[in-house]
């Protein structure tokens, strides 16, 4: 993880701004002979999209993908799959307006990467937010779409949880309802109350942030590998990384502190699958930064949108103290469209763990071992 | 950051396990001339000992470290420096007393990572948690108080805010404290508290959980890159791989999802020495995975040490059901010793930065521009 | 350098196939603000542009390189820069003949990549060679023309000095030749001499092979590092893995192996700049790993064309014993072509060394020491 | 590959000067299960060591390892096996006389890194060579020895096939007298014509180059990923960096450049053991960057040892010319010790292709296919 590549042996490098002419990423790693169509990536794409409800904004970018290398199509089966080489994936942004970026060129917007990537720098793409903008965050998803099929039979889910102060009732989750809701919500009765929350923190022109979780089933034991290697490290890392995260838990997270010892510890028994079975998950899938097979849970809070439209004291390139006022076409809560995002980091995760085991150790023991 | 190799151009790799001869670390990556001392090492390590109160375990560790490598001593001024070459710091083990594990050599203990190591490698150092030892940690004290040295004027300092329910009072934060109190509490008043409450819990074979929160000064701006060499990513990668993390917070963290955008924005203003000053640090000293120049801060819990005297259900490598109960010399609440660990970890990430940023953009650019 | 991905801060990660839409490379960890323009990459795919002489292969590509992301144009001054941000280029296919591959779909081709693909990979591409086409090099001398501008004042510049058995005379090596020659020759005397010797080969459906030098002027003293970074070992690996490359030598080379230890000695003076100024340059540039500031000077033996006329025996991948003739538009000798990408290159991993060195030292010491 | 760490799946780092307390390394990633003993690295170890004949300087360093992690003891069966965690290998240092470096300490020795080190890191230590020193070397045979029993089946030889001028009769070629002899010759006719230029040279107080070839067999096809993972580029990196190696070649090497495609071509029929035959193996088992499962051959040219004890001009750190006479306990041809060096790094290339194959691949596909 470095720069703009992510993962070590499934590993994907990242490009693009959104004012530019093409996004895109190219994932490379890939194991060959895994069947691949444009399709499958879009069917994702197409879940971050913006523009889906009022509660995004309302940019039109059709993100169309195309792969550009890395798959071969079988004449015999008309499958098209992969050969083990780049994978290259292409969106074109289609969507550029002429703007007149003059109000915001030399002043930076707080809570944006305004003022760090100009002390970096010494100069920032302003239009669209250059490179911090979410619009990266397509090729990420792009990417995730390839890492879920290179673990067999893992899913990986996700779901918004919270937004602002409001939260789900747990005991309400069904996952049907998430692909529904406009909020990717578990909980079909916080439809309404976010859909009012936000409503009202629009027209006062502010916004929200949220807190999403993510699951994966059908992970394997045995992904990860202490002690710079383990797998929720790079999740945490994975997860604290896309826009506008400030936490990220696993498993039990931050409540785990206020726990007994007995009340955290998940007991163990045997699986009809002939696999352990814990009796809890508050480790969240991970022991000793190593999966265990349950389903890994973890969750990241996303902060309010920066942009706001009222009027916030900043100071500009040359040093001098102003005001600002981000106009434009904002989700207000930028949390909804991290679910998707979420969800392909975890899955970008998973399958490079699920490589980087394999290399290391092979086809593993079998357990339980014989006497 | 893999396997047991953490950071890119400041790097250390640890090897060891509590039971082995020695552990240790290979600092890898280090800038030259810089005056380095075993003593310096030496007091970072003897604050993360163990036996320093009834709170943490009472195995006696001197934890002497040994410079290997990496270092000259210059025959003018008497100063050792740093040559630029490896800097291989060994701690030799010398508490390893002959001990009966056949009640845990089969047997998984819940909440440790008994089982995942033995379905991952098909066997495991049973001898007090091998790998997976607190004990490694004693290696990253170390190679991070070589860390602490490379970024020019950087203080980096932790403290612990929370053990169990019991949460400190932020306007009684004195770090003067921190040096005199047996928990690295910043709120005299939690002392009291936190003794009577650990007592209760190690009288009734239990443990408790703790959040830990770190403070970097003095950080340049600019430090960090997008998109997946983000600062707070890799900070909070470092941070969730410490034994027992369950959760990693940066700034305003999870409370960010409950604000508006308005309460989560930090206005800037220009301060005295010229440098933006920021009218307060919801973003935690980073912005768009970028240093900001404020204090970075990070926060991360710590679940209740697993190692309890209540007997579990669990089951053996056999995939046989059964019960355990450990045992031995256990901190009752090993998010106490986390806090010189958390430091550590801190600081090599920004070592590591430091360096990165440096060799991309070199001296960077002078802020505020000029017309 | 592993997988599609060469360098460490600077770095590029290339994609595509000779017969899919397009191939192109990330060039990520580049510097800001370095003027850059499409151009200036374009005339050195110029230089490896196919077609150019009956030497070379006659498909027509005209490797148009397009700048997808990464640069920016200032208003002010018109021209564009790099933003640090990673800069995808692009290039198109547009020669792909619908062509019958029947004949080789598959059978192995002996020299060729076919059967080690499809042994590892159990598919391959057998369009075009897939991803071992010698067309994944446009992305290489497209990278490697970014590369140039990292390091200040830094010249690279390549020679063919000798085809099949055929080497040049060193006493007339002319730099200006080079751009004015067929084969990218330094000594004018043996364009006549090449030519007839490769028109004979091409006649007798034969190939030739082929020494590339390669010369890297303005090094900085002082890149490289001991002991698994060293700069002549990074050179050795990036210059060996350019398509048909079996021998790499720095300075003296495999001639060294005969010298006495007085014969082989670069004996130092100083220079009328401050510098050390070697008596001869055996060493190619670098001592211990690390660049002394002398032109870098390595060498590489390029194999003849795999594609041949004549029927060799094979198998296929069903294991059957068969004979092949490869047909189509090939060079007669792809080392002429290799002498952008040698180019290429080692500026790339001058540019990487150049930036990891800053990262570790800064600005360095000030040579020499005053007492 | 950089700074001081080897290979991506199976790594090591190595540390140490030669007049430190210890030099070592660890060895990370290696696979679980195992069986390694201390004395089975040794054994390579003593291969390696110095003053075993007049020909290899005459320091006692016994170089006795010690295993500090990473294995254990099976206690039923009472083999010591790896457990997929660092291994940690140490190596005192014992004969570290006290010497007057004085003459040294500022004057810059042609042909070593004495100058390279002082400009790059603005310091250096000038005893025994510091991190220079071919002492380091000891750390990768010792690492070699753990990557031989990664790869199974796999066996690493080389001998010594050139001295100065005088080169072996390929035709006499003996794998038993390798062991034998004292220069690693394959060639027992080789002994005495080398004994009597080696005595020679030393009494003129010169010193010798030499050329050796590494061979390996058993290497599995498949291994090694385009187009910068090659296998042969690693290999040509890993040659490179070896102490005083200057040149690099795999299978026909330089000679490829002089034949035609039809002499270079390695024809293939079907072996008995339903693999392919290649009818010759001009491309030293690597095509396409991946081995082909022939036996993977290497040759890498070591330069005369740059200590002599004629008088060389030369310049000292504060820019003074001045002259220098190198004395001290010095092997007269350091490539005879390259020979088990050049075994551990082929070694080590192989063992990290292996593991990332099979991390990307999985068991792969089983050749021949079937229609």
């Amino acid at each position: 993880m470095s720069f703009n590549t992510f993962g070590h042996l499934f590993r994907f490098t990242t490009f693009g701004e959104s004012h530019g002419p093409a996004l895109g990423c190219v994932v490379d790693g890939c194991p060959p002979r895994i069947p691949l169509e444009a399709t499958e990536i879009q069917a994702h794409l197409d879940k971050r999209r913006p523009g889906q409800s009022r509660f995004t904004t309302q940019r039109r970018e059709p993100d169309e993908v195309k792969i550009l290398s890395g798959v071969m199509r079988d004449e015999a089966s008309g499958a098209q799959v992969t050969t083990g080489t780049p994978i290259a994936l292409l969106i074109e942004n289609v969507d550029q307006r002429s703007k007149d970026y003059s109000e915001i060129k030399d002043v930076y917007r707080p809570g944006h990467a305004d003022f760090t990537y100009d002390v970096k720098y010494g100069l920032r793409d302003y239009r669209g937010g250059g490179r911090s903008s979410a619009r990266e965050t397509a090729a990420r998803v792009a990417a995730g779409a390839v890492a879920r099929k290179v673990v067999p039979g893992m899913i990986v889910r996700a779901a918004l949880i919270q937004i602002g102060p409001h939260k789900i009732n747990r005991s309400r989750w069904n996952w049907d309802h998430v692909a529904q809701s406009p909020f990717f919500s578990p909980d079909a009765a916080m439809d309404e109350v976010w859909t009012g929350f936000l409503d009202a923190a629009r027209k006062s022109g502010s916004s929200a942030g949220a807190v999403v979780e993510v699951v994966a089933e059908n992970v394997p034991p045995g992904l990860g590998a202490p002690v710079y290697g383990k797998f929720d490290a790079d999740l945490a890392g994975a997860l604290m990384g896309i826009n506008a995260v400030k936490g990220v838990e696993i498993g039990a997270g931050f409540a785990a502190a206020a726990y007994s010892g007995e009340d955290n510890s998940d007991e163990i028994r045997m699986g009809n699958d002939g696999r352990p079975r814990f009796l809890s998950n508050h480790a969240g899938g991970v022991l000793g930064g190593i999966s265990t097979g349950q389903p890994v849970v973890a969750r990241f809070a996303v902060k309010p949108t920066s942009s706001i439209l009222n009027p916030r004291r900043t100071v500009n390139r040359y040093g001098e103290e102003t005001e600002i006022v981000t106009k434009g076409r904002h989700d207000p809560c930028v949390g909804i469209r991290a679910v998707p995002i979420g969800e392909a980091m975890v899955a970008c995760v998973l399958a490079d763990h699920y490589l980087r085991h394999r290399g290391q150790v092979g086809d593993g023991p079998t357990w339980p071992f014989s006497r």
